[in-house]
């Protein structure tokens, strides 16, 4: 069987771990990795946790060689509105050179290359620890816990991340900056039952309204978040990264038509790069409350709701901004509402030193891989139990990207670049041989 | 049968005029009331439209007697959300004196007290016509063009409306003024798809916060509407109406208790009731975008969407506020979104003479029944079509709404109360005999 007739099984399984109709399909998810590696002469076995299990796989290296991590992920985001999938989202296809499914990118198809790696190279190899999760697209509720439970067994000298992107086509990246997160959800009450809004309106509290007042507070329009406090934590950028991302700065205009957007609203006075790599963000995620359905109906709703979070960079605090926002939106709350909140996620930002010797040896594999060297880049999203890694074990730690920008993660037609797994197992093969020196 | 059995058997159909999958319900109402005025001696007829049909009945009065038509509509608002009902909404259930069920009050309860009227009523009778729609609550799109075609079949001298509220319980009310509508919906997109809020955000539009952005710029933090030219053509209160709203005026704090609100916002600098009945409002009914489901998901979503309308006072025209507004959203508008507007119906407010013979009877119609007189109110509701035939017929208009403020309208447990059904029989047959003479 060749590696991407085994990719493909593990994409067929709808991993979904915000779903909990779908539990039966993350065991079997995590059943199938356990089984692959110990095809590759690994110790594994699937972890219980409250939630989703973890997968936990260990091989033996060769004396002296350094202990080697791999984390990944098997879980994967919903893949609703499913009417906009060029192919059902759990049936993997290969069109144009491009892996399309659910997870294909973020992050089987990145993950299982370390496997294929690993089965390319065989002996002699590094002493190696699998640590797979399936919690990650829902905020690794368990995953802090299970690491501080099996610190011993976890201990390890070199982690290796692949759950991100390349910095283009052709040109991998090696990625020393992620952002943390806050996810929050508010749900606003007005009147006790939904009112008819001409015997009502003009006196009764309208939710939707006050939801949208709220949400007009959190950010002016200049893009600026208006929770106090929030910028208080802000590292800014030194003049050397500074220069580094000018040297890299993209075109506002080019990365606009890239998702087909007419212009980039965003916090006025930085530049684009800066503005996704090491400026805090705010975003909602969904809405709803009232009539969704066709036509008119003429009602007050009783109450509405939505999901937002915030994207955090050093050295911002998660539970500090999760407090302040709380705090601002129930102050500004009008009166005659009632504001119920929710934590869904929190994860810390992470700076990591390219300056290290494993860094350098990263940089030579994937120049190895794609014939050119990675660029060195920060990251905009969250991959909040680095911060765990960071703290508990103190390990080199390695974000090696394998997706693209547009791979559409947690969107419709969501895709992995043949290309890009093919040179994902050259580069990770090349890695590991030579962490053996 | 009694009559109540009768009203049971109309108010298990599920006629849902807002939902496509319920035509042949809708169409099995208008049969139902078509046959049951047959069996009354009326000419009755299933008029169809391009929607929903009109039920259309006539039955010859006494020599020299007025034309009378009562206008009613059959149609009903969807029921959901579902899991709030007590009893489900279409298996009509009596209890502690009140009709529980979809449309019991609005408006099949309040059609079919005049259907029995003319049943205990008998001979002889004015000349009686029969106009039931089955989209009042989409906004009657095809009734003004049926009043048009039918305009000499319809002509009459005295129009009867039951589709609104009485004062309180035990106080009858006779309507002299309603409020318009302009209803809209609005959908805004960012992005062409939806996009990771790690990798983009802080440079990708986001159109759920646009559309906050939006609904938060129509209105201030003090109930005022904000489109310019808003309130340009709002007659303001004469001193003898002022001093009659003054006379009903309710204690806000027991209005408040009432719809189990903490408080009432609302433009500030006026009275509740001139809130209510004479000043316009703007409420959204509906809003939706991005991830509705359970847990967290970290998207920035493509594009959302909200419903919304606003209530007219004399002398503003719907066109007129319509247009204001679709020209106020668009120029807000911010770069980077694409804002697509629809509307969904418009209705004209109306005031009405209540010096007239004619009222005059009304109001000795409904004290007989309830053995006090009747307060003169405006109405806070919308019903368009009373604007078109005070423009097509100017005939005598009655307003005699015989439910509740607080029967659910639009709301879950929607409820009539058997004493108003049964007394608005009483009030429909005085009336129509007092007519006679």
């Amino acid at each position: 069987m060749s590696h991407l007739e085994r990719l493909f099984e593990l994409l067929a399984i709808p991993s979904i771990s915000a779903r909990p109709e779908h539990r039966a399909d993350l065991l079997r998810a995590a059943q199938w990795l356990a089984q692959r590696l110990a095809e590759l002469g690994f110790a594994s076995r699937v972890d219980p946790t409250e939630g989703h299990p973890i997968v936990f796989a260990h091989r033996s290296g060769a004396p002296g060689a350094p202990r080697v991590l791999i984390y990944g992920h098997y879980d994967v985001q919903p893949p609703d509105p499913l009417e906009l999938w060029r192919h059902p989202p759990f049936e993997p296809t290969l069109e144009g050179g491009r892996i399309y499914a659910r997870g294909a990118s973020d992050d089987k198809g990145q993950l299982y290359a370390h496997i294929a790696a690993i089965e390319e190279l065989g002996q002699p190899s590094p002493e190696l620890i699998f640590l797979i999760e399936g919690e990650e697209e829902i905020s690794s509720p368990h995953l802090r816990g299970y690491l501080e439970a099996h610190r011993e067994e976890l201990a390890h000298d070199v982690l290796i991340i692949s759950d991100g992107a390349m910095w283009a086509p052709g040109v991998p990246a090696l990625t020393y900056g992620l952002r943390g997160l806050v996810y929050l959800e508010a749900e606003v009450q007005g009147a006790q039952s939904d009112l008819h809004s001409g015997v009502f309106g003009g006196a009764a509290p309208n939710p939707l309204q006050e939801m949208a007042r709220l949400i007009a507070l959190l950010k002016d329009e200049r893009g600026k978040i208006l929770i106090p406090g929030f910028y208080d934590r802000v590292r800014p950028l030194n003049p050397e990264e500074r220069a580094q991302l000018q040297s890299l700065e993209v075109d506002p205009q080019a990365f606009a038509r890239s998702i087909g957007a007419s212009a980039l609203p965003g916090e006025e006075g930085f530049g684009l790069l800066e503005r996704l790599w090491a400026r805090p963000t705010l975003d909602v995620h969904g809405i709803w409350g009232g009539y969704q359905g066709e036509g008119a109906k003429t009602v007050i709703p009783a109450r509405g709701g939505f999901k937002f979070s915030m994207r955090l960079v050093p050295d911002q605090e998660p539970l500090e901004i999760a407090e302040q926002t709380e705090a601002y939106l129930k102050e500004r709350l009008a009166p005659g509402y009632q504001l119920r909140l929710q934590r869904h996620g929190f994860g810390r930002p992470v700076l990591l030193n390219p300056k290290t010797q494993v860094f350098q040896k990263a940089v030579q594999a994937l120049e190895s891989a794609w014939g050119r060297a990675p660029v060195l880049t920060r990251e905009g999203g969250s991959i909040p139990v680095v911060a765990d890694f960071q703290e508990l074990f103190q390990s080199q730690i390695l974000l090696m990207g394998l997706g693209l920008p547009d791979d559409q993660l947690h969107a419709p037609n969501e895709k992995f670049e043949l290309v890009n797994f093919e040179k994902g197992i050259q580069a990770s093969r090349a890695l590991l041989k030579s962490l053996l020196v």
